[in-house]
């Protein structure tokens, strides 16, 4: 296709969507890529650069498959906050013989993103956005705006600054547009502006932007100076990163991005937590063999075990999922904590007793027993109320002591509740033997 | 606050965002919001209504609140498709009630719109977009782009269509701001556009808009006829949407907005699945029955049961998880399905051979016997192998055959294995009963 026709090949390439040449540039070998770079230039590059989606390690490969003068080149080109998510993933050698290569002042913007820690409004802002003084005129506005049109990230939003860089106000592009070219922006401009700090966490960011449908949210200091802003294309990964980082959790898995990987790398990221489970289920077997006596009496009371433990797993990942999904959008705010933690009481208390009762009358029919049936009854009436207030309790406290309440993922929690409902059960079941037997 | 003060409550909140004043307007009592209805107009009111973010059902009591002359006329002033969306929960003689006493134009349009499937790119688009024809000169199409700046739900693509409405091309408003006044359209614009067709799924027009980065995509029939167009703030509700589907089918819940219902209905959204799931597990018991006889002789093999369902189930919500948002995110095409079956296949083998070896060490050294750890090993290996195959299996199969495959959701999967891993376990420990003793 592109073996050494430079002129067709740039004139067809470079007509495409960035994204559709992103795609073509991670599809074809490392042989072509060569091509590529010798083909296009370090700003062309740039573009294609920022339209991978990688999984973090595998920039590095990209980046060292080219000259390092020219990566630097083609990381000085790109939106400062796309360099440096991918400076953060190099060792700090190679990270400071890339700064070398760049000018002094995109060293300096970066250098800034780079020193706000991870998950921050600070490190996913971009610096290339379009600012106006409130003193100036529809007319300067517009063509500081023509000015700016080919670099900034959004040109859809001017933020309004005075002489101190401080946030004022806001306008639209399309308030600017329909607007008097005499009229002073200060007049203008909307002073009901929502900013967000910089070292707010991302979540926070992309749920105000979600709930205020806005295309770009400022980003300022404590002195309210105005140092950037992030916008919506940037929000929409995070809220994507975050859904798949809780839905991960859930399922158990470090690390989800691997439908490409091979069985290898894919069994390592989902081994450790196989076994780390493996570990906790030999706890609860070592529990049941305190019950051995009982089991051995009664056989039959084995056979109850996985219904009771499967079912304390289920309401424990239900009410797991609804106080994380509750904790990640900002429904739980500080005082409904404990109102939450009330009402999955009573939603558990209300689920065990009807449950416990189905069981109940279903052993009785089917089995003719109605003593052991109201011990599993019993046992999963208790289990499903204990496991509904861990599977909310839980995430709440860890949530409260600052720790990702998604870590306690959903396997966690039901091997915890496995312990908790084999414990109850049998525990039960040796009180009662007498009766039973 | 704002009892009888019409001028001082229009004042203040009018100046507030509209998301915070569907939060205000949610918060008050009916009461309070009777008092709304007589202080903003129908088209004020139209911009709050669209902001509030409601379970589907509640749209309905806010809308009976009104009088039916002001809450035609509010529907009438908000963007087509949010009016679809609520008109879509109402009973047929209530929807046909209020658009008798719409004008005709908007009728129409809504008319249009009813008649989109559910979840279709169809039903998610608005009609207010921009569109020039090719052979308007820049100004003209400024001229234009002026005009439709309030009424516009993006004024930041406009879309150039020919005599027959036909699309064939775009252009930023960023591209003819800089351009030169005299141009024509027709010259500037990018023919290679990206859109969708009318009857796309939203899941498919989400995972464009993600890729790309587009703030709106326009939206086509057959014959390349501009119909509408979709903006990045209803993706960003619709990618929300997909990944809360996703997450709570993964832990059993019919519908995850339930953290302000009280216990009862708390209660009766997890019930059903928890109960289906009981009936299950009473599958499972009724499976053991059968090996009874087994478990009478050697009471400690029935203490290693949660231990293997419980890892047999780990790991097929593992491989579930990863299937279910491989499919999700579009990752998964067509011929690459058979090779992620096959992938999981030798995941599976590598996680139950590493699983397994560490039950029968573990167990030789805790317990002194081999015989005992080879049979519970032996018994994960096969459980992992089977419930990873399920896990990616299932919902492959069930997107090809057209199902939604999160329906097979993290609990069914779970039952499932627990039921095939037990059967498995008691089946070999029934066959090598006199090794074992």
């Amino acid at each position: 296709l592109e073996e050494e026709n430079i002129e067709a090949f740039r004139e067809h390439f470079l007509e495409l969507h960035s994204y559709d040449q992103a795609q073509f540039y991670e599809e074809v070998g490392p042989d072509i890529r060569q091509v590529i770079y010798r083909f296009l230039s370090p700003k062309e590059m740039a573009m294609i650069f920022q339209s991978i989606e990688l999984d973090d390690d595998e920039y590095e490969n990209y980046l060292n498959e080219m000259d390092t003068s020219y990566g630097a080149a083609m990381l000085s080109f790109m939106y400062a906050d796309d360099a440096v998510d991918i400076l953060n993933e190099l060792d700090t050698e190679q990270r400071e013989n890339y700064l070398e290569m760049m000018d002094d002042e995109t060293v300096e913007e970066i250098n800034e993103l780079l020193a706000y820690e991870e998950y921050t409004a600070g490190a996913i802002m971009t610096k290339e956005y379009v600012s106006v003084l409130e003193r100036a005129t529809v007319r300067e506005a517009m063509r500081v705006l023509r000015q700016e049109a080919q670099t900034a990230e959004t040109i859809y939003y001017i933020f309004v600054v005075n002489d101190a860089h401080q946030l004022l106000g806001v306008l639209s592009l399309r308030e600017l547009i329909v607007a008097e070219g005499d009229l002073l922006i200060h007049d203008i401009m909307s002073d009901r502006i929502v900013s967000v700090k910089v070292t707010d966490d991302q979540e926070n960011v992309a749920n105000l932007m979600k709930d205020y449908d806005f295309l770009a949210i400022p980003v300022i200091n404590d002195e309210r100076e105005l140092l950037g802003i992030i916008t919506v294309d940037d929000i929409i990964d995070v809220i994507d990163e975050e859904a798949e980082d809780d839905y991960s959790k859930l399922a158990g898995i470090s690390d989800m991005d691997d439908n490409d990987a091979g069985p290898i790398k894919a069994a390592g990221k989902r081994l450790p937590w196989l076994i780390i489970l493996l570990f906790l289920g030999m706890i609860t077997s070592g529990l049941m063999g305190i019950f051995e006596a009982t089991l051995d009496k009664v056989a039959l009371l084995a056979t109850f075990i996985p219904l009771i433990s499967g079912t304390s797993g289920n309401s424990g990942t239900q009410a797991l999922a609804v106080a994380i999904r509750g904790i990640a959008t900002g429904d739980i705010g500080g005082k409904d904590k404990f109102r939450l933690v009330l009402r999955e009481l009573s939603t558990g208390l209300i689920m065990g007793l009807v449950s416990g009762a189905l069981v109940v009358g279903i052993i009785f029919v089917w089995k003719g027993t109605f003593m052991i049936g109201l011990l599993v009854g019993a046992a999963i009436c208790c289990s499903i109320i204990v496991a509904t207030l861990a599977g909310s309790f839980i995430p709440i406290l860890m949530h409260k002591l600052g720790v990702d309440p998604a870590v306690a993922s959903g396997p966690f929690i039901t091997t915890l509740n496995d312990v908790t409902s084999i414990v109850i059960y049998l525990g039960l079941a040796s009180t009662f033997i007498s009766q039973i037997m």
